[in-house]
């Protein structure tokens, strides 16, 4: 067992992502890698541009590897500079000097800290969003299973804390599944259109050019669209228009829809709560040897998973505003702003790569108890389908006449604890004008819960049917 | 003059959207009218499918006009059921009943809150939607202008404060068209998806079926279908798989687009707000009568409309984060997230609005001064060039003697208020081993800051050129 | 019914402060009425130092009437200053130039827009503190009667939505109380120390001395602080060390103490909206006619008013990080961070002002129900207090042998559905080495969860006790 | 050198605070070091109290130690529990019952995972608070020499970035200063209240009760008392009145108060990026080998610390806001609310720390150029004390006609390039009415900046003074 260092969060105090995949994906390490990933790509393109002999890309690419740097030195010493670029581009030309000094020249050449880490940020990103993407769509098949198996299962549907109407299991697991399908869709629009970042000091290439060059205008604007296509094609990352050292949409973009996706993760977790809560019991979380126990008491097996995915949700709306408040950004590079995104985007696809392999495990082991839900469904004694007695009254009373007997009726059946069908019966038969109105078959069928849940197995259906269900997201390999 | 109620906010603490289109937009009566719009539709809709008779609905739609109802009455009594609708449905409904008494009984028959208003917060961003979008597109199209005539404009390139090295007017505007042009593209990928709310009480649509059919069931599926495409239909929105009273993503991705927005408007405003700074005077905001005045100063004139863009920019990211966090909603419909979301989507939409209308106005009469442009790079004497001069050097001193060489003669230059070539000159006639590496005449043309702008020109071009111009967006009717 | 102007927003999409004295304390007409106040105020400071007539202060005095003004048509012309007060200094010099040609020449002497601006806002803040804080102490000796009444009312303690151990009612309300006795403390903080701003045009007061001396130097450094010193008396606020146009401590301490107070607040209502849930019902809100009803379903009875709080807990956070942004802000005024103030302070007032007045009337009428809450802490069969049987054991069996027993208890006490003292019995009588630990009588006191309620009695009378109850806060006059 | 592990965040993307104290006061290690401490207090407390042998809590104390757990383990092991404590004690509990098997038995007896992680929580703030406090005030100490040997440095104004009226560094240093004491101020408010959590499995301390007397009930009510107090005084924090699982008013302050220290500093960094700015050149920040390069600009010495603070500013209000919003937490322990906070406050304290330990750097070598501030001034030809012109001019012409005729003359003389005392003595001969108004040394000296400069001077000396200047801060041992 070696101890981590003072200075090192290795993921104590959060617990949605300490082990899983996205935390590798976006660590320190994952990071510099992704730095001198984009200097070797950088010194390829180069390359391919013909303006750098192969060899030294070749050999830069060989010692572009992050065990042969000091990580915390650099780290430290982007103190200086105010990013760690300055140090990593010393310390790789260092060791490639080390190695092949014809080749260290060819280091970072007309370059500028920012296109080497927003390069690496995309690519981090992009790395950070596979096993998140994989997370989610594992999710989503899952609850299609849910959806169906369940797509009749009837349950109290809850509005203001309160019972509503009755519902199924079956379209909320279709729902929740609608959510996590729209994230995917948003992530992968932006995974599509993450940019390299190719620049130079100040957004014009004018440091490549004039190495590339004699003439560093390049009137026939030939250079900059093949660096940054040959840049592009070594990282694998997209070309954009124009440089975007201040203009962070890329940024911004990845802020929202991870931000969407922890909220879609988060509506899960918010009603699994719910649904696990002592009273309802409605579902359990997976179990397992030591999952959910307490420090102090013996019988709780806590809903964690939920938990810690609720925990992620309440965190990255937050860090989403940073990354678009910094959109605002003065100059050619902002003093401060490009600097503040850093940390927050790391924390957004922290949060949401460990939230999404947090849910996977919560819906892949999600126990769903029919006859809990049934039972709650009961307590009211059918006072949750006062809407549909209330409707099929109101072509004989008129609207408002109805609903205000049902309103009467309910209010009689929760004093006095008797179920609706009862007052109801006790009430028609009362007043003159409503005897007959309804047989008592009529009343028993009415008030049966199971029997109002509306339109909530075509929804499923629907929700589930190809055209609807992104199965091109399901299926493929993105 | 009439004063306004003391409970109201017309404006007096957001400059930046009094009197601007998007004020009236979003403003509480057309919040009502369009709830209004929504009953009328969804009825015309239940007519279409045959289960009301369309004299009813036509009734209902010519009575549903917010000049006939109390809206501050209807406000006030929203604190009794947590939301405005029930009151705007007693309303409504008494308005009929007096003028059509048949009539009234179809008034939001089998409907429930949550429809009512979300399909009009969905009518009403439809609509603040069209002005921002005709303002953004007349920003690009302004800032298209201002890229090409300042396509060769040279000025400093600013990082982290500081000369950086040269770049162009043109390239500036064209990254601030690109950003608009982006907020463009986003903005319309959500109005496009606009759905419909159209759920019942719990999302099962069941009020709407048992008054729709004799069996609520509905198992053919038929009737949601049905009813969801006709009330799209009545309203123009879109028509969505689900009911989405708890899955939010129609308010979530128009908070993202926004602040997305006011982001790029912002970067705008954080551009001219350093440019117009006294010392720089780059710029200047359109004038006029009383523009920009201040109270103490009679010299003053402020870059107000900047000023206000900012103020956006500053609250809108924080607005849609409550958006974002609203997505971990509870149950069927949430007890307080879905109530708080109203206000700032609202706020949003305002600033958002408000801003790309004073955008508008700044872009419009921007005032560029190239001779002051051209007088700030002189300003460090090529000092501002030294990365070109170290790139020149690099091939035959090797790159880092070369940036170190570069880094005396700058540092020197600086201390000594010479310029660089000057000292750049005396360096190298110094050293035995660099006499003669650069003739005169090639160190004044290597120092000259307008020779150094790299691809500048070209990426303008590029920008610009239609493939990468989004001209459908321009051109188009949207 | 006069129907308000479109640009108005009288309140519908906030019910949480709609018709409640936080509205009209922080509406526009109360801001224009404010600075009035602050311009009448001024004068009268200056006339007090003498270098006003006192005749002209008094006629100011007299025509600072937000009546006489046009409300909207500064709110407009607001946007060609970035600030209303331009156009509110200009139409009150033409009032009164109307009436008093002599007077009109000490309007605004020697002033600034923010000094006017900022310490109408301070006024408005401070009139808006007072029914809040009103709101906050009645609140508060409700909950104290609430704690008393139910300091032995026992119920199940929840954590992580699982019932823990037991609790009590009168604890829970005692928590909720020093809570919002803490907002009290933070808000009276801020109140106590609201300052005057005074500051002239970049915060040297050199206009105002200017006026009010031959040298506006001011070398004995008298008139600052007498300006100061009277302005403060005038308008009854705090004076300063320094102007505060850049330095922006009191409305970033507003923000942060209304953040703690919907806080508060908001934990209120999040616990009412679990305990209202129809599983739970162990309390419900105060009702009446009209109150909770639902659109849709005869049967409900929402919990509105939490449900209101809650929509104003979610927001004003979101409102506060926006002031706390803007502390960092630029130069001696900044072009945007104290124009984006606005709008998220007035936010922040009226949001926690309406939810302290909705607050007042939940907890004013709040039925508990101890029936429910002992029929639900019965719901696990005892297994709630499985902790207490282990600390009873684990001296006899180690604490880690008799936590795994009674683990082993609690998961077959439910698997089967049985009483937790039922299996334990069964269980002890199955194991030689336990037999006769505990006698049937000790099981079954131990196993009673009334009887397992440890100090929450005592913490209760602990924290009602005047030494820990801010009884200055309840009984004073603020 | 060596490699710290994939999933270890060291600082790399956070230069605001790598290498600083906070960094390690706030690391992984010593949060888990901070748990051991409060298990060891709390066995020593409850050895005070008598309920444990005193040999067990020595021994106990003595073992716990970070470097014999294994830290990454724990926080993997925290996901099955969402904390980790769980683990921590079952880690803690092996090390002591391997070495001394009776003293294991009284490991967290009675305790419950929140009361070891928020007392640790607590401990950890205090801890980082002190470093962050004595660079505070070291900041101001600094300032204070800054602003006093500035007293009468003459500078422009700046407002709405243009300049205003003239100013001096002097009052921008004081008021920065002030802005400091203000953070000071309130962190040392949130210090003093720092407190113990112990509450057990629900707040009720009931399973503390049970090992500690055999009534659990205690109804007497001593012993919270007594073993809150033991706590406390064992850990040097505050007992506070009620336990606060669920009452989170402790860790919103903490944000709250670095929100405001964030504020404040970047309040001083904003200052300081437009004070850099090539074209105004009034400060430098303090240089040094590598300070301020930039990988591609030879001649750059950027303003690293004033970008690093502010992207610290920039971040912590949004973090801080998190903070806020978990207070509205549901229950007697939330379900994902209070696992939210435990990063954010991490980050509120290690990047206002880091920021403080950076603005200490950047008070204690910051240069400032008066020659520079003095040249600036006269840029604008004495325009900036037009408001000083028209004020002496308001008695004889009335103030709006000189309002009006100086803006008349500042337009000129912008439009002219001439000095606003030479347009104005053209002006005034031109005008019958006005000849001799003023004489041409009255002009002379009126239009000078430096005489302009107001209560300035008298400003600086009354915050330096002690009674305004919180000398026990800058003097005290806190």
């Amino acid at each position: 067992m070696s101890t981590p260092p003072p200075y090192a969060d290795v993921g104590l105090l959060a617990p949605v992502r300490a082990g899983t995949p996205a935390e590798e994906a976006v660590g320190d390490l994952a990071w510099l890698q992704a730095m001198l990933d984009a200097e070797a790509a950088l010194v390829r393109a180069q390359a391919r541009c013909g303006t750098v002999p192969p060899a030294a890309a070749a050999t830069i690419t060989a010692l572009a590897r992050a065990d042969l740097l000091d990580l915390r030195a650099i780290a430290v010493a982007a103190r200086e500079t105010a990013n760690p670029v300055v140090a990593l581009v010393a310390a790789l030309t260092a060791v490639v000097a080390d190695r092949a000094p014809d080749a260290a020249e060819y280091v970072h050449r007309g370059s500028t800290s920012q296109d080497v880490f927003d390069t690496a940020a995309m690519l981090v990103a992009r790395r950070a969003l596979l096993p998140l993407g994989a997370d989610l769509r594992a999710v989503a098949a899952t609850l299609a299973q849910v959806a169906a198996a369940h797509r009749d299962t009837v349950m109290a549907g809850r509005t203001l804390a309160l019972h509503a109407v009755p519902t199924t299991f079956g379209l909320k697991a279709a729902g929740w599944r609608q959510l996590v399908l729209e994230s995917v869709t948003r992530l992968e629009r932006v995974a599509d259109t993450l940019p390299v970042s190719l620049g130079g000091a100040a957004g014009t290439l004018a440091g490549y050019l004039q190495y590339a060059t004699e003439n560093p205008e390049d009137p026939e604007g030939a250079v900059p669209g093949a660096l940054t296509a040959a840049f592009a094609a070594e990282t694998g990352l997209a070309a954009g228009a124009l440089p975007w050292h201040a203009l962070r949409t890329p940024v911004a973009d990845l802020g929202a829809a991870l931000a969407h996706t922890t909220g879609a993760l988060g509506k899960i977790a918010a009603d699994v709560l719910v649904l696990t809560r002592t009273e309802l019991g409605e579902v359990t979380e997976p179990g397992g040897a030591g999952r959910g126990v307490s420090s102090a008491m013996p019988h709780k097996r806590n809903p964690v998973l939920a938990t810690l995915i609720r925990s992620a949700a309440l965190q990255v709306p937050a860090q989403a505003a940073v990354l678009a408040q910094c959109l605002a950004t003065e100059d050619e590079r902002s003093a401060g702003l490009w600097h503040a995104e850093w940390q927050p985007l790391r924390e957004c696809l922290r949060l949401a790569g460990g939230a999404a392999h947090t849910a996977r495990e919560l819906v892949g082991g999600l126990r769903v108890h029919p006859p809990r839900m049934r039972a709650n469904l009961e307590a009211t004694g059918g006072r949750l389908v006062s809407e549909r007695v209330s409707a099929v009254l109101a072509p004989r009373l008129g609207r408002t006449a109805a609903r205000d007997l049902l309103t009467e009726v309910s209010a009689r059946a929760a004093r006095t604890a008797r179920p609706l069908a009862e007052v109801l019966t006790a009430v028609l038969a009362e007043d003159a004008a409503l005897v007959g109105v309804l047989t008592p078959q009529q009343i028993a069928s009415l008030t049966d819960p199971a029997g109002y849940t509306g339109a909530a197995g075509a929804l499923v259906d629907r929700a589930l049917a190809p055209t609807h269900s992104h199965t091109e997201v399901e299926d493929g390999q993105h």
